[in-house]
């Protein structure tokens, strides 16, 4: 990008690396940062570089957090018998936004695939069985729907099912609010299976 | 966003105030800088704060440098008296890119628009009056063309007239390899209106 002297040039190439940025976005981003106002920028640069020295996995679910505990994990308000796998923090959030679910959760920070080499001991499964030795009525798996999510959750099953306690996976069907014509027909197949009696 | 830790929850809010970076994409983004080493973070971190500092206005041509005068300014192989005049530095590398442009630039950082209540004071315009007191033989408007664009367009075209400069302006038309069912009316009909007999 010899079209920009080397400190544009180095920025936009750094901002290019981030996952989902292109290099119209980083151009884009380079400029905004450029004429922001200095504190603006290094108050940026210090929220990025605390948030990596000071965010680790809770020492109970593994979510990211900044504390020792989670604040899911420490509330006395949760139900720590039901616990919920999910993949990553972000699925977490998710099922946090819907305010109902009062159980705690388990971080896997991945799936299992075997075409990206990602094995049962590169998430943290472990530390989901681990977690199964206190007092626990039941692992609600909230994977992906897609190959790597529903192997993950066949093997999860597998493990739990021995220790008698009772395991779920949440239900596939159509989205709310869905138009059924936009609906792929694994989805609408899956949606006729779990059909509740009205 | 409370299902987030403190810091994280503020890096997510940081990145979301980026332009074109989302709710979604920032949490993406957040997770993946929390994951990264240490030593990138900061790198990305140093990146970002050096830029910031060290780069700023060219005196020649107001493009983004971080040197006094921008190598194409500084450029004896360039032909300093014929001047592109483009909205901002991503136009200029636009046309950097094509590799036959030969002339020199000028950045306007903007175009005028009384809906934003942006004023020819508010872009580099004085600055391009100031350098066609110099010897100069044509001005190459290629700003946008849209109505910002065309409205700097018509006010640049017409303060530089009098110096007896040559004034020209990029043509619209039909985009190379694009297919005309695609393509809107008003650029068709330029396109027709500018022909070139073969």
């Amino acid at each position: 990008m010899e079209y920009y002297s080397e400190q544009i040039s180095k920025l936009i190439e750094e901002l290019g690396r981030l996952p989902g940025i292109g290099s119209k976005s980083a151009q884009r981003l380079a400029f905004y940062l450029i004429n922001q106002p200095m504190e603006s920028v290094q108050h940026l640069s210090d929220t990025i570089v605390n948030a990596r020295k000071n965010v680790r996995y809770c020492v109970e679910c593994c979510t990211l957090t900044d504390r020792e505990v989670c604040p899911i994990c420490a509330s006395a308000k949760r139900d720590h018998k039901t616990i919920m796998v999910v993949e990553n923090p972000r699925d977490l959030a998710a099922y946090e936004k819907t305010g109902q679910y009062k159980g705690v959760y388990h971080v896997l920070h991945g799936a299992i695939s075997p075409a990206l080499q990602i094995g049962p001991n590169d998430i943290k499964l472990k530390e989901l069985l681990v977690r199964l030795q206190k007092e626990v009525d039941e692992v609600i798996i909230a994977t992906n729907s897609n190959l790597e999510g529903e192997a993950t959750a066949a093997l999860i099953s597998q493990l739990v099912k021995p220790t008698g306690i009772r395991v779920s996976r949440i239900a596939n069907g159509v989205p709310v609010g869905g138009d059924l014509e936009y609906i792929d027909e694994v989805t609408l197949m899956r949606a006729l299976e779990g059909r509740v009696e009205l």
